[in-house]
């Protein structure tokens, strides 16, 4: 058996003052939180095209990773990246990953030809994750990085290039009924407009909701029962996404007749671009009942372009477990690593500290945030602060007894003020407490 | 009669190469452009708050303005200013303006006094109105300013806070039926939070839209007739407001079944604060049919607050209009001015200087637009573009013809390919050219 | 004796685990770190403008804080803001602070009768000083909020407005050398320009450089020894602010030939608005031997405008006190609050609530970076990295001895690549146990 | 001889309302304006990497430009580019070109291998530029693509690597003097950091210091004549590039006492990404006497990262070419449309159209901005706006004569105001009424 990451062992938990590099500070699967194991939790995922796929180019800099199965090209290469994929995951203990289908297997000269390469790395993955036990948390179609999708996929303004969409979007359903897909996502990195000049806004957003019909029904037909995901990003590599952040996608679902059947996969990333902190956009998809999938990433808040950053902010991690765990979790959903080494970190192990920061980071993260809601921290501050609407005026405007009347009778006379503060700071310097102090 | 600006006649066209600063180089009324006179096409207003009531204080400086009324104060003041606006409108010929409650009369020690003085100040406004034809365009409160909004009006965490916004939402929509407003505008400058950490945001978000129910309600007992508009700003003086941006009012409305009472009253400068360009929003409403009003002005794209300039940028104010005649105008709204000479522009004359340039500037983009319209510039570009959707596989797709699978059989074999070209640096020209040599 | 704050004691060092909200957690003044105690490496100072002057007013919304000197006004109210600051200050264990002259003391009608109420109150703090031992860190001179300085001040259109300025400033120093100021403070907030079109850039930098000779001279000439120091800020509340950044700044006394006299006052929220982390403008002042002092607040990286958050982001306040402990510590600068209790926290008790997050914050990042100091976590990484300079051709280079043609001689048939890595995931990890694991 | 453009003809000069794409309408390359020929004005130049090297690959997708060059490879794609170069070069009358070292020709095994075809390929560009006239405006060295850069060039942690880089500049200086470049450019893409973290920023200063006087010390040795340049960028690729903005750029060279030697080359977009207008940076660059050369392009505000779009907004090429009048002109340097059609105008006509567009949009600029200063429209303004130190106090202030002493005894007892109006809406108003009416 070919060992592609032969200076690394299966990375244990050692806690939290271990020196060791290539092992777990703070993620210990078999630990109890909140009443179930952290790996429950945190459904952790690799991305395939961060790890496997991309070399390491950037707009002013040309492919640079070291990879263990440099040399190879073709159908031989997408085989190799199997084969590592898989002692990566098995090292990682990681239990999910994703992909998009050009991910996977090279594309062929027609449709048919890289549909044929797709079967034929597809058959070879699911002996990998029937041997190991592996399992596919969402894969998805790369309707970006072709030429043909220079306008677009299915708001292109050619219909062919719908066309070939759709297709693609077919072939991968039937893989994600194949591999046992937990979740189906949709991101549309070409869903948008360079310019309004000469864009017809109209028929691209209709053909964006006929194109997501079309796999919700393809999906009965051959049932699929994984949850569809939207992934909203705000801009780049188009100059305006449609799917602009989370409340901009759930007016299109709503609008469309489509909020059903799609929930979410917010990313940390794309929620900063937008202008909105990560816990926003999950927050808003929560309280919509949208929050389906996570892309557990960071940003550069001082720059302006998705830098798809291992997450290692902890006040980000934990208030992104807060969330989640106020969801009840993410299930079938998971937290998919969309996170790149940096440029500069190019050799092999890279991959395997980047993940382990990014795994300890969600799994101190999880820890305090399972303390602080136990404590009722955050909660036990709201309950009290928006109290006046249990009882009198303010339940009678909860409960739909008040009118515009009603309430200029109630204060027409009353001298009302905001006397009570919000108390930001005290919350804020809790929240470093718990960070600090949790067990 | 006094004379508030006794430097200034009525303003006059003059044409383009006048050297006169106080007379309009491109706006003539009554120059019909489309078949209506431009007058009709550019239903300006005056905004009261900015040219009336705020001295220009910024977040490091104090009040500045020099103003005729200067040294007057309380019901006095508030009489000074009617008078002035008055000769305002009429000096630079403009049909509307707007106001806050609190812009036209000084709060009292209660509601009801505030009322009072509301009251009176109404009715003077009133015979103004009737004398003079200037009308109103819309109305609304100020549940912003006061310290009791603190912590939001509608989605204070306080029931007394949202009584009092109730009754301030009553007695102005009893002025706008009283001063026959064309429409009814609700800005959530507060409706939104500092810290997630200590709002319950689905309370907030239900409370919200509980308080546009009764306004719509109330409307109804009343018999206010004027369209209701929500002004979508991402953030300031909140961190994060709730109205976003079109698209996310768009979702609340949705959501919360408010859709067919409410259209937008999208500003310039809150379009690029949001990260979208005015285009775009105006766009957007456009298509969801929710294009109500505008608040005409322009922010500072290297700055990151609502500088609220007056529109002087061609391109914006050519894009802006080429939206709204495509919307078929934007009646019963109007343009309004939100918009206030710099601190710099402390002198009375400087309001005059400022709102000519905004006029011209409105009147240059709608003729370049009306031009573009006519010779179909941008549509014979996007009929072209978008052809392939008139027939064959493209008419079975917008048709709901087309399945997953069907479209995999037309593609399958096909060598599909993006080998047009957008044209956007041709588009660009060519918007300069008509800018530069429309007649 | 007075008291303002009768809910507070002296605020006492209770411990990490500490359930006390008026307690600290981390701050214990007394503590030897790194040979000296906690309270000489954190020279905290309170800004008297936040936290005994502005009163929560912004851009949308009037003043709102309850503070106890509420009601007096004009000499009482400012007599009344000394005996609380000075209590302020005992009670929470901070030995210095910072203002403004307007802050301390109101205007009169001509500059004669502002500095009588100036003297008048620097008596006052003059005895306050003496008796509690708290001490002057800078003072400076407001020269932006007065409309007078609308157009600038050093740098204004109108010579007389200089003139003002620089009687100002004299009257300052005076001060400074009265209450033994350890450093005299430079922020030019209205020193920049709104639009280039009406702008004099060369004469406007010329005056801005003649003001700070005229304040060296003068400062030689009364004796005053304090540090001149220089806050850059990009922008707000002008366009654009000469002294945008550290480097800007230091090209500036470059040219005029004021690097010898003035050195760079960094704020936290300024270096996010320039584009830089706190970081960055630490580091690049530090080696230019230009790090005097720090503004210790945070910003929101999401909002475009100068927020002055009390930090208590711990990334920040570790990596700022490692840019510190480098720098040979600040004296006889230090840490200033220029922060501000949000609006939302208007009683007076956040006051507290705030700096002890604050204190606490910056107690932690000094534990945090005096550890990794210590361990050379950082400094054993780089100098791995850059060993190569230390031998062979990277010692040539250094030490000059080589030239383009002998380098290429070396390398023109040399396989020459980059093929270590940066190892930023692991320095990230690092830096996340050390702030999580430090005692 | 081969016609690589063959739909194309020499673009002629047809006027304003012509309605040819093919045909400039604002440019006349002999029109006299401020008493030389428009083409003196405006030395533009052709960017051989936007137009003839890269293939339109972004971060997420892969190369699209259709060009006549496709099928070619190497050393023989290299000479096809070669020749379409001059072919467009002479069909759009642009009489300068500039280019990287790895633009020209393709790298090879050594640096040895490198030059040899950097040798064959220059060779044929002399003999173009020969027979056609055109010139080179400046060439530069890549030193940020290969694999080699990914942690800097003269700042990379390995000396071998600063080795490599000067050996790049070795030759390309050589090349530079063989064409009779009238400048030669550095812009340090890779010179900065990713994080701090690992980063000796003093060493790596320094090393950029002293590639840059290598650098000057082999132009004399080998009598290169030429402007040298360097071109500020605040980030991207890197986190954050050293030569951040004009004022940052000049600081590093006042401070390594290269300031004689070195200019600016000015980029648009670059300075919007640093915070900048366009205008600004030309304008702080030409007031320290460093205004060398122009990248003449676009950004879109609301993206952050480097469109690189052509130039088509009329007020920015309005105001650079309004600095650059008062600049004197920029001879040596030029305009180069450091600039590339958008991705979805992927057909060879496009980059005429771009050309085409960017070449008028300058020229209009010139006519505007010659009208603009042969008025004095702001210059009488300003004169006015600053008379104040002409003469008394002012006159005392500018000629050394005032102390802080004097200043005080001028306004200890003065009113001082600022009462007089910027009239930025008035000057506002100004620039577009000479955009529009200019002849």
């Amino acid at each position: 058996m070919a060992t592609y990451f032969p200076e690394v062992s299966r990375i244990a938990y050692e806690g939290r003052k271990s020196d060791n590099l290539l092992a777990f500070k703070y993620y210990n699967p078999q630990e109890i939180v909140l009443g179930k194991p952290m790996a429950e939790h945190l459904r952790f995922a690799v991305s395939y095209w961060h790890t496997f796929t991309l070399p390491g180019s950037d707009p002013f800099g040309l492919a640079n990773m070291i990879r263990p199965w440099d040399g190879y090209t073709g159908m031989d290469l997408a085989k190799k990246r199997v084969e590592a994929a898989f002692e990566f995951f098995e090292k990682l203990g990681v239990e999910y990953f994703c992909f998009h289908d050009r991910d996977i297997a090279p594309e062929g000269d027609t449709l048919r030809e890289s549909n044929r390469n797709l079967d034929e790395i597809v058959g070879m993955i699911k002996e990998y994750m029937k041997s190991t036990g592996v399992k596919l948390l969402w894969n998805t179609q790369n309707m970006f990085s072709n030429p043909r999708f220079a306008h677009g996929a299915a708001t292109s303004p050619d219909a062919d290039v719908f066309a070939y969409a759709a297709a693609q979007v077919k072939k991968s359903l039937e893989i994600a009924r194949e591999l046992g897909a937990e979740n189906y996502v949709f991101w549309g990195g070409r869903e948008g407009y360079e310019t309004l000049l000469n864009t017809d806004m109209q028929l691209e957003l209709d053909n964006q909701a006929r194109l997501l019909q079309m796999a919700a029904d393809y999906a009965d037909e051959i049932g699929f029962r994984g949850q569809f995901l939207i992934e909203p990003k705000p801009k780049e590599p188009t100059k305006h996404q449609y799917d602009f952040d989370a409340q901009s996608t759930i007016a299109f679902l709503l609008k469309y007749g489509l909020a059903d059947r799609f929930k979410l996969n917010i990313e940390a990333n794309h929620a900063t671009l937008a202008g909105h902190t990560f816990q926003h956009e999950l927050r808003v998809s929560r309280l919509h009942g949208m929050l389906g999938s996570v892309d557990a990433n960071q940003g550069d808040p001082l720059l302006g372009w998705d830098t798809d950053e291992f997450p290692t902010n902890l006040y980000d991690t934990t208030l992104a477990m807060y969330e989640i765990l106020k969801n009840g979790g993410l299930q079938p959903g998971g937290l998919n690593f969309d996170a790149k080494v940096r440029r500069a970190s190019m050799t092999p192990i890279d991959l395997f500290y980047a993940h382990i920061a990014g795994m300890d980071s969600f799994a101190r993260g999880l820890k305090v945030a399972a303390k602080l809601l136990e404590d009722g921290v955050f909660e036990n501050e709201i309950a009290n602060r928006y109290e006046s609407y249990t009882k009198g005026i303010g339940k009678d405007i909860v409960e739909g007894k008040a009118t515009l009347k009603s309430l200029e009778d109630y204060v027409i006379d009353k001298r009302v003020v905001a006397e009570r503060s919000g108390r930001q700071e005290v919350l804020l310097a809790k929240l470093n407490q718990y960070l600090l102090e949790v067990e």
